[in-house]
C-alpha cells in the first residue's frame, strides 16, 4: 500500500521543519507548501525549498497569496518595526505587532485546496502554543474550528472522507521542539526563525522569534547549528 | 459617522452583483475582492472591474491565488469538460466536476484576511444553497462553520469584535435573486455567470450556471439583458 499523502505547510523555520520530520516519520509522503505572503523575511522561503529537499519531501509547492498590500503587520511591512527585546526578558503579553490578518486562516485553506486536489486527508502545520508569540491562530481552540469547517466545506468531508488537521507541536516547549528536532535528525542549520533577519539570513536576535528560540536551546542544552 | 466597511467577494456573476448591490444598500462602504484562482471563465474578472466600477464600489482589488496548478476541478482545468444539459432540464445530484477544491474556504480566509487589516467586521459572499451547483462550500453549515473559525483566528474576533458573515441571496431562488438585482438596479448586461464562456464573455448556454440563469430570468418574467 503506498504512503497516504499529507500537506505540509513549511515556512523555513524551526518549527515547521520539525512538523514536516514528524510527517514523514509517522510515514506520510509529504507535499511541503510554502506560501509566499509578502513576509519581509523573504529569506525563510529559500530556507523552505532547502528544509524540503533536504528532508526529502515528496514534493515542495511556493504559493504566492499577497497579504502584505493591506498592510495591518509590522511582518509584512517594512515601514513597521518589530517589537525588540528590551530591558526585561519577557516576551510582551498580548497579540503582538508581527500579527498577520488572519495567516494561519489563509494558509490553512490554501492547503486544504492543495490536500483534496491531491487525494490527502492529513495536514500538518508547525504553530506552538506555549513558547510563542501570543497569536490568536497558534491555539488549540484555532485548530478545532479549522478542523469543522474543513469537513464541511470539502467534496471530501461532505463524502465522509474527513481530513485531520495535525499540529504535533502544539503543546511542547520550544525546547522540547529542539530536542524532537534532534532526535528526528532535522539540519536546523538551515532553518531561519527571525522576523527580520539579513537578506542572507542572520538572525538579528532580539525579535520575539529569536529570543523564543535562543531561550529553547539553551534549555535543551544544544547549540544552536545556525548561529 | 462614516459608514462601516465591509468586504464583499466579486466575481462578475450575477449573484455577486446582486449581493455588492445589498452591501451598498445596507449602508457599507463597499470593498470588493475579486480573486483571480485560475478559473477558465477569466472573462469573469474583467466583468467583476465592470460591476465594481458601475455600482460604485469603495474599492477593488483583484488577488490571484493559484487553485489551478493541483487540478482537480473543470472550472480551472481546460482539459476536462464541464458538465452540459443532457436530454433532460434537471441539473444533475451529487458535487459536479466544476467543484473547485476548498474554493470558498480560501476566498473567505483572503476576504477575512483584509477585512481584518481594513477594519472591516462584515464580509459578503453571493453564495446561494437554492438553484445552485451542489457544492458544499455554498450552504448555510459551512458558512456557520466559517463564522466560529474568523472568530477564534482573529485578533478582532479575539478582542471582542466580532465578524459576521453575510450571505444574503442564501435562501432565495434564482428568480428571487433576479427581481431583487432588478429592484436594486443591479446592471446584470455586463454580468457572466457561465463556467465556459468564450473570451470575449459569450455564455455557452448549456452548462449549469447558463441554465440556472436561464430557469430563474424565465421564472422572473425578466429578459436577460446580457444575452
Amino acid at each position: 500500500m503506498p504512503a497516504p499523502r499529507a500537506v505540509v505547510l513549511l515556512s523555513g523555520g524551526m518549527d515547521s521543519a520539525t512538523c514536516l520530520a514528524v510527517a514523514i516519520h509517522d510515514g506520510f509522503e509529504a507535499h511541503a507548501l510554502t506560501v509566499a505572503y509578502g513576509q519581509r523575511h523573504a529569506v525563510e522561503i529559500d530556507r523552505a525549498r532547502l528544509v524540503a529537499k533536504g528532508m526529502g519531501a515528496a514534493a515542495h509547492r511556493v504559493l504566492e497569496v499577497d497579504l502584505a498590500s493591506p498592510g495591518g503587520s509590522s511582518l509584512t511591512d517594512a515601514a513597521l518595526d518589530v517589537p525588540r527585546a528590551t530591558t526585561h526578558d519577557e516576551i510582551d503579553s498580548g497579540i503582538p505587532s508581527t500579527y498577520v490578518p488572519a495567516r494561519n486562516t489563509v494558509l490553512l485553506a490554501v492547503a486544504l485546496s492543495w490536500a483534496e486536489a491531491l487525494g490527502a486527508h492529513d495536514l500538518f502545520l508547525g504553530v506552538n502554543a506555549v513558547d510563542y508569540s501570543g497569536y490568536p491562530d497558534c491555539r488549540g481552540e484555532f485548530l478545532e474550528a479549522f478542523d469543522r469547517l474543513a469537513n464541511v466545506a470539502t467534496r471530501s468531508g461532505v463524502e465522509g472522507k474527513p481530513f485531520r488537521i495535525h499540529a504535533p507541536l502544539l503543546n511542547l516547549s520550544k525546547a522540547a521542539i529542539v530536542l524532537r528536532a534532534a532526535e528526528l535528525g532535522v539540519d536546523l542549520a538551515v532553518t531561519v526563525s527571525c522576523y527580520d533577519p539579513s537578506p542572507r539570513g542572520t538572525p538579528c536576535g532580539t525579535c520575539d522569534a529569536c529570543r523564543l528560540r535562543v531561550r529553547g536551546f539553551r534549555e535543551a542544552g544544544i547549540r544552536d547549528p545556525a548561529l
